[in-house]
């Protein structure tokens, strides 16, 4: 499969070498440091028996499992079938969609799980993994299905899975730096996820630019059926958020306080959402890619704050604002985005991952910063913001600037790390897609043939001159 | 867009001020009532390990989030993913169907957090919300997800906002009367959720009554895909709703068997519902109308019943009887109901919601009057129906009385509430589509070309010379 | 609708009163069985309370409902959503795949609750039912779903409901001699539901060889849309397969180590099916139907070793085997055993359940094998493999020989088992299809006229005049 781009430049995006050799060359690595590192977490072990009878534990149910694997299950949905079907509102690139963010997401969580491992869960030379290592694993991995977005449609799986291997590297290394290191709260990632995710994305994206990419832009629209598709994915990330956000929360009020005021602030997003992307099209339409992703922004942007005590209200705030910021976003900024910065982001995650990410980050320092006594208790207050040990004598408004540093560190690995990345994407013989196959499916897949005769083109039934010629 | 109607009439449908106006109009007074009104529960406030201390709770798994966030996220998705692929049998509907929903469900939590926190949550001048008060919220608006599939395809977002916030307001006052003044149980909601909702959005349809609809008649049917899509929202729905009728029952015993009674009811309703979906046409084949919908009608009928001993062969015997009724329903009352009475019902809500809820509200007064001290224990009695208090002298027999009475309530209320609601949607200017535009995604949303152009008109694509001719 | 075969014969495939009687006799049939055995297991059962007391049990949460419920949903949505759409990829057989599973899993289940009641939850001559009881209900129906998978669109529904009765009764037998005599440990049943449920499915299909297939092998492929409604099938069972191989385990570490074992398989095996559907194609493009199905080999393999100690690296290394051994078997093994065997396998099973459940069997054999005091610990190794009671005596290698008795049962069980069901599913007047018919909806289900007209014969435009002149 050679193809002739109209630069003249033949790319070779065969896979039929490369994909596999990456492939089980990644997989060999994860088994044998999987071998060397990793083993169960004492609540996942057979020894847990006596593990109990030592901490007098009364009951089973007190094994972490019962705490956290529910949530678990939502964020692994919100990973492989949110992330996965959003980005099938390409017309012709679902397989793409669904199928690249299915592989890269199932090496990235097993190099999380080494490399989350080593920072915060290495004991006596084992990495020991419990329920709780899943869902950091599956939260790292969110950042690079973000970071997708950017790119979706115009990079190589090879690329992909290169790309996985770096940003969930430098996911581990920022988020040690902000979580241990700043002892930062980000327990639904709005700093570590959302921001670095989008800004890494869009740096690269930006590094691979394509200036002759308007070429397919007739592939970069949706059709009527892939855009029922991609409301699969968004009802899943709008519904499983407050699992997301409370994932890894303290037990017990942390957890359920986080959960609330997700909920709010994502209904509070729908609402402005709509009430935008009614006001500014010219015949009061409303358009689908905001509905798609834009009420997904207040989600996002409580990802640092909602396990404080934000209140139902203020979450409702800041749902308020982050529909309004993304809307306008898509509208206005992200074709500004493209034009002047030459920033190609397929999916828009400027717009739902990066502002709102940095809103999360501040929204976070501040409720830190405002935190009381009063509001949240004595051992509330310490038990909120895990005021012990080396961290006893920390005041909310120290936090509130640590916080604040997080954020700025973030931003910072992002944009050095994506630079970094894109140039490395750009070695040749990875074999991207040339400017007229991106957001096509038959570069890389088996595509049935009904797709290629008519479904493909039925929005252009013109039989392509250029080819006959 | 101005569309002149075949009356002659002028409709104005652009949302371009009015739909904005609203959104915005709703969410600012949910934010200042919240401000004023909503604050977290305990088990969801950072005092609560105080809390914990005084109410010697020996661990954060006894936090009520523990027993009843599972439930609630499946009720979630119920509402969320569960109505709104449901809607989208229809060929060309689709975004209203999942957007609207989306958006009427995502405001009516907000309002109904706050009409139900006044009536069942108020405390010292605030309403203290924890996990369960997100799953009433989510049931209130579920029964506005009924009514609007009366009314699917036939109204603009701006009437749908209006519809839910009184909606939404009735409801919680007919719930108030029926749980708080009549004592009566109705954990799935048969009486409250569904007999209201439905009967509620099936006088709203009559009063909306559109003699001239049978022009947008061919947009009325499905197309293969669109009902595969509506199957996600079936299965959904069926394979939840035993989360949804224990999600609010007594912890332990009680939503374990609301649990399993669902099942059980459900399991049968398809067998019976396959029969006579093959038994009353005339080639003998299945209708996927049927087993979309009338599938569900024995979780329906089991929402007051499922958490008592209705047993798990009486839960087999309502699923029987229930899959006919709403099977036969579909064949022979709906068009009868249509021709006769003027009403109109896109979803046939009237078999799935009205009759099973109907049957529902009777099969949960008839367990309640039946229930013994031999089949329930004496403590068991007095919990499930909890006898205590000012009720401690109640008897099961009266107990199903009131019961009763519960039925009669829930259904006037949604005549009245109807009517009035129904009334007040005729108001002009609230961008309600033209007959022949109904049922058709391009008035209120941005549609890809492909569609109009092609999977439109795809079963139909000589340009009607009939209809003109 | 009687059709003429190619071969000259009619065949009468009309269901207008064969279905309706054996859905309504297989109804009647529950509801009397049910009526005389069934009843609600202690914790579901309003008495709970009284059982509360003398158990000392501190806390509702101590109900079995809190530790498995979350785990019966997943599992719950894996039979229903996850194998319906997963057979959504044929191009007009969607209805068929998603509606007949749903059928035969919903009456499945009914009749497991009895089989497997009465010989594991009999009491005082009734079967008490709770969470595990549906948890294991769904298990057994899912061995049909996979059988299922080898026949379909090549069977009537009446010819499915008479294959779920005769199946499910096998399981619950040939589940019985594995668990209850020779003690085998089979949680996640490699051996019990895919080893059993794959063979005796590919012998059926074998029993019903149709020659002349090739006939409808234009309609064995799939159009675009279809993958992509698969891949929700597929996403679902993947990501909720460390439920279903831990929703049975002992509590504590037992789920919690299943879920994790599983978690790994299923990652590692996405690597590999990738690698080997780039590798051994001639372009070096994935092939969806890899996708789709191989993928999933890894939870299969893990069925019986997960909730050993099985470790995370022994788990990557199953997963990576599976893949391998599943995408070889579709390129390779498929045609083969058409065209040598006479095995005609719509879905592929034998690639997906048959190969992965032999090798889970042995994984668990020898993972049993080699169960040390100083792996588990003392009590972890009596607790892990229940060596109480009449065990007490068995070690670990005498367990790991019992564990590869069980494989030969379970093969044994369905070569013999399905044999016999082929040969009654071949008496006349079940209303199979003709050979011509397989894999269409129309022959059993109202189809839209859109698909009829266009969609259907999309792949197949042979008019097309216009282009060739």
């Amino acid at each position: 499969s050679e193809q002739a781009s109209w630069s003249g430049m033949v790319k070779n995006t065969s896979m039929r070498w490369r994909l596999p050799l990456v492939c089980l060359l990644w997989e060999v690595a994860m088994i044998v440091l999987f071998g060397v590192f990793v083993r169960f977490d004492p609540e996942a072990d057979a020894h847990w028996k006596e593990e109990q009878h030592q901490k007098n534990l009364t009951s089973d149910i007190e094994n972490d499992f019962y705490f956290r694997y529910p949530s678990f299950q939502d964020v692994h949905v919100m990973i492989f079938v949110g992330f996965g079907f959003l980005m099938t509102f390409l017309q012709r690139y679902g397989f793409g969609a669904v199928g690249f963010n299915f592989l890269l997401a199932a090496f990235g969580i097993q190099w999380a799980i080494l490399m989350q491992g080593w920072f915060h869960s290495f004991e006596n030379g084992k990495i020991l993994i419990g329920v709780e290592n899943l869902i950091n694993a599956d939260f790292c991995v969110g950042s690079v299905c973000i970071a997708f977005g950017a790119i979706l449609g115009k990079t190589s799986p090879v690329q992909l899975l290169i790309l996985t291997l770096f940003q969930v590297t430098l996911f581990a290394v920022n988020e040690y730096i902000l979580i241990s290191l700043l002892h930062v709260k980000d327990a639904g990632g709005s700093m570590t996820i959302h921001t670095f995710g989008a800004y890494f994305g869009l740096t690269v994206t930006t590094i691979l630019y394509r200036p002759n990419l308007e070429q397919s832009k007739d592939k970069q629209g949706s059709v009527y059926h892939s855009d029922l598709f991609a409301m699969i994915g968004t009802l899943y990330l709008w519904l499983y958020w407050p699992s997301f956000n409370s994932a890894i929360s303290n037990h017990g009020d942390a957890q359920h306080r986080a959960a609330i005021n997700t909920y709010c602030s994502l209904a509070s997003c729908v609402l402005t959402t709509v009430a935008f992307s009614s006001l500014l099209q010219k015949k009061g339409k409303l358009d689908m890619v905001h509905i798609q992703n834009a009420t997904l922004a207040g989600g996002v942007a409580v990802g640092s704050g909602a396990e404080m005590m934000l209140t139902p209200y203020g979450s409702l705030i800041v749902g308020f604002l982050c529909g309004i910021v993304s809307t306008v976003g898509f509208i206005y900024f992200m074709p500004f985005l493209e034009s002047k910065l030459h920033i190609q982001d397929t999916c828009g995650i400027h717009n739902l991952h990066a502002m709102p990410g940095l809103i999360g980050g501040i929204v976070g320092a501040v409720t830190a910063a405002a935190a009381t006594e009063e509001v949240y208790g004595k051992e509330g207050l310490i038990s909120a913001f895990d005021f012990t040990g080396d961290y006893k004598d920390r005041t909310p408004s120290i936090q509130g600037g640590f916080q604040a540093a997080g954020i700025c560190v973030s931003l910072a690995m992002a944009l050095a790390g994506g630079t970094i990345v894109g140039g490395i994407l750009k070695v040749p013989f990875l074999g991207d897609p040339a400017d007229e196959n991106c957001f096509a499916d038959d570069v890389y897949w088996e595509v049935p043939e009904d797709s290629e005769s008519s479904l493909y083109h039925m929005h252009d039934p013109t039989p392509k001159p250029a080819v006959t010629s």
